[in-house]
């Protein structure tokens, strides 16, 4: 393991993780590698030894995004946790932001590397990051994720590095770049997909490092399920309106996708496989899973590029076993680069992103429950919906066995305006709202996309509205969240 | 006025109103330039004739934003307008849009040009637009603002010109560059407030002119009122957080400024005035008005770039005399660059929009009244709030003499998310949200920005939200909206 220390002063500083973590006290700022992967895995379960032995420290709490149990979930356990930014999804970490135990405040992931250099989150005390090697100069090359990471690396005053096991060979898959901050700022020079524009490593100053780990601790892999008739269906309305507007010329037909994370995001990308119109697939996304892997084995891919890659243990294996082949196609990149504004408008992304609920007039909810429950974060979402070409919004129509109903009157929670979401898609069909009033969109959307059972109660809101408040946008205030507030009630939506 | 169409060829396209408008029927797609300033006037003019002769025909009318009285005004009095995209600020087509009699779509206005190319919006049957000259080689010279028009030039099956009797001096203030469209996009090479990177005329096929009308008519003029107290405050929170930030290093001193339409936009350029500190200012806007003139005169201005200019009739005055000084400072640029996310992300524009309310957790509403009924549209308070290095969205505390809380627990429409808005104004006080969990921010935009009057119902409805429901931004769904259901009652927000 040794031997991946390429910098050969480094070597010196390997030590155990109890003295590592002694850098990191009561107040840290620290600052992680991660984005669903990669992120760190000796300090945090160091950390929580150190409060399960009675010490009292709280750190504040910066990553890539989501990190899993292994961070989040063990280090909101052990209550030292005081701030955690940005999004997350580990249940005991959103219970306790929840119960106000854990600060957290949810950002655009595209803007948060800016504002780390800018100085708006405080000093970086600490910055902890995985990497499979640190090169001849003493820089580092990352493992399954850039996120926020070079970033961090920079403005770190103290760098603690943990050497992983995963293979070497991921040497060359990164592509890390810096931009310059405002004024000073020149285009991104992304052009296609697959573009590299900077170095394979992150630059690191080694006088920084104060300590370096040598780990044998893997990320834990996702479960993916397999696509259920629901997702197959939502799957099967996009694919379907993406091909139309192709045939029908409004659309390039060389456009790269983005689709979210989770079950739903990879049930869309395999849709793929099985349908001959789509070829030679630019995939221009934040996380790549275990679809995208498929897609290249069958050469659909000219070119996979994101911030991470999450991947169940069945693709892991392939993955390491071919990587030199996957090498070609994927391209892993910070999460400002990835979730870039500027880039994601100029390459003209397809992006399709889940939601909570969305309402009759299209507003999106994607992050709170009933209003009031934090349930992962914003992410990207906003990222790529407000700047692809075309935007998809897509959820199950009913979640809790029919019980609740994603389409509502009025959502519980905005996170993108009906101004940046193109078309919204259920299981039941699909609704392009671009050519249509918010009346209309209501009309089409209760029709097309709310589930059967909820379509007479949305009408009968909707007609009412009309005929009491009228307006561009008729809303009943007063009844606007009865189907929310008659769930929280009597657990249904149901009348 | 003649001498002004250099392309010989035209000079005999010279026609009448009523001969030029033949063009319009029924079912017509019409493209109008036209931003707040610089729209067409005597076609206008010529439909509501034909419209009182008894003519009846329905068109589809598109601008580049707001174009008055003169145009939607007239039109929409006479029932004519079927569509109309995007921003409107009539009285009369408001009502109508609210009564579903004309159908409106509020868009993003970074967004419409690529779509009226991609063809989203259906055929660009004719093009109604205002020049000051035609070159020798057949193209067009704006007048006071560009917004859409060069792309409603290249996809119109036909062009209507009206010679416009404005300063043939305009000619080199205009910058129009059409960005390629996605997947062959290339960056939008502005690196600065000021540069020019395209040609100071819109590219036309001479061959695609049906008519030609000599017109004698102006744009109306803006009327600003004087910056009352309230207005005054807002400027001044936001011009001490700023320098407050540049002096503690968080903000580099020389990022250009955006300031949304009308008085209040006004006055905090004003601000600017009689403030020592901010000199060498760049001004990366959407509309130029009256401030920025005055600006200029005191040598405060670098740069000031725009899609538009709305100038008092004392302001015209003066930028006509001197138009030649002016011309060294202004670019106007259409509104697909003037508005681009990729531009306002690059320069780090600080960007202030003003809202109709704002939430205690920081949501903005900048359209509906009462969530139902249009104001005028988003415009492009999304494209710079979302994209801006620091933005702002500012609003007086209360409206109707006290008797609406802009401060409400949670908006009745929600355009922009907590997570695109950084700073909170009103004349009380100012809140930095970019810093504190949404709790947080409740407590302080309560306490520093709401009216004295609403403090006590608010922190009410915030106490009991977190005591009843809890969770990362706690709401109480029954009562969300007593605020605006109270003032739909009893004419006021008070208890």
């Amino acid at each position: 393991m040794k031997d991946r220390i390429r910098y050969a002063p480094l070597r010196d500083k390997v030590t155990d993780p109890a003295t590592a973590a002694r850098h990191i006290q009561d107040g840290t700022n620290l600052f992680i590698s991660g984005f669903t992967a990669g992120y760190p895995k000796l300090i945090p379960r160091e950390l929580v030894r150190r409060a399960s032995a009675g010490e009292t420290f709280k750190i504040n709490l910066f990553a890539g995004a989501s990190t899993g149990d292994s961070v989040d979930g063990i280090l909101a356990e052990a209550g030292v946790v005081a701030w955690r930014r940005p999004y997350m999804s580990d249940r005991t970490m959103r219970q306790q932001i929840n119960a106000d135990l854990i600060k957290f405040k949810d950002d655009h992931l595209s803007r948060l590397a800016g504002q780390v250099r800018a100085g708006d989150w405080g000093a970086a005390h600490v910055a902890v990051v995985e990497a499979v090697a640190v090169t001849e100069k003493g820089h580092l090359v990352p493992t399954m994720s850039v996120g926020n990471t070079p970033t961090y690396v920079r403005e770190a005053e103290k760098i603690i590095i943990e050497i992983s096991p995963e293979s070497k060979e991921l040497e060359g898959i990164h592509d890390i770049y810096i931009p310059e901050d405002p004024p000073y700022r020149m285009p991104i020079p992304i052009y296609r997909t697959g573009d590299r524009i900077g170095k394979p490593f992150i630059e690191m100053d080694p006088d920084r490092v104060v300590a370096v780990l040598l780990s044998d601790a893997q990320d834990s892999c996702a479960v993916f399920a397999e696509p259920d008739q629901v997702a197959r269906q939502m799957a099967a309305h996009i694919l379907d309106f993406v091909r139309h507007e192709i045939k029908q010329d409004r659309l390039p037909p060389t456009l790269p996708w983005q689709s979210g994370v989770g079950d739903v995001a990879n049930a869309v990308l395999s849709g793929f496989m099985a349908d001959d119109f789509y070829r030679d697939l630019d995939i221009y996304s934040e996380v790549l899973q275990d679809a995208v892997l498929d897609l290249i084995d069958m050469g659909k891919v000219r070119a996979a590029s994101g911030s991470s890659m999450t991947l169940s243990h069945h693709a892991r294996e392939r993955f390491f076993n071919e990587l030199y082949r996957y090498k070609e196609k994927i391209v892993l990149r910070p999460v400002e680069i990835s979730n870039s504004p500027e880039v994601i408008r100029r390459l003209g992304v397809i992006a399709i992103n889940t939601a909570i609920e969305v309402d009759i007039y299209g507003q999106v909810n994607s992050t709170h429950l009933t209003g009031s429950q934090m349930m992962n974060g914003i992410g990207g979402s906003g990222d790529f919906l407000r700047n692809g070409a075309l935007s998809f919004i897509v959820t199950p129509s009913t979640a809790k066995d029919g019980r609740v109903s994603a389409i509502v009157p009025m959502v519980s929670h905005v996170d993108h305006s009906e101004h940046s979401v193109d078309v919204v898609v259920t299981e039941h069909g699909l609704v392009d709202t671009r050519p249509l009033t918010p009346r209309q969109v209501a009309e089409q959307v209760i029709k097309k996309c709310a589930h059967p059972d909820y379509r007479d109660m949305l009408w009968d809101y909707f007609q009412r509205a009309i005929h009491s408040h009228g307006g561009h946008e008729p809303h009943l205030l007063d009844e606007a969240f009865d189907f929310h507030n008659r769930y929280l009630v009597t657990g249904s939506m149901k009348g």
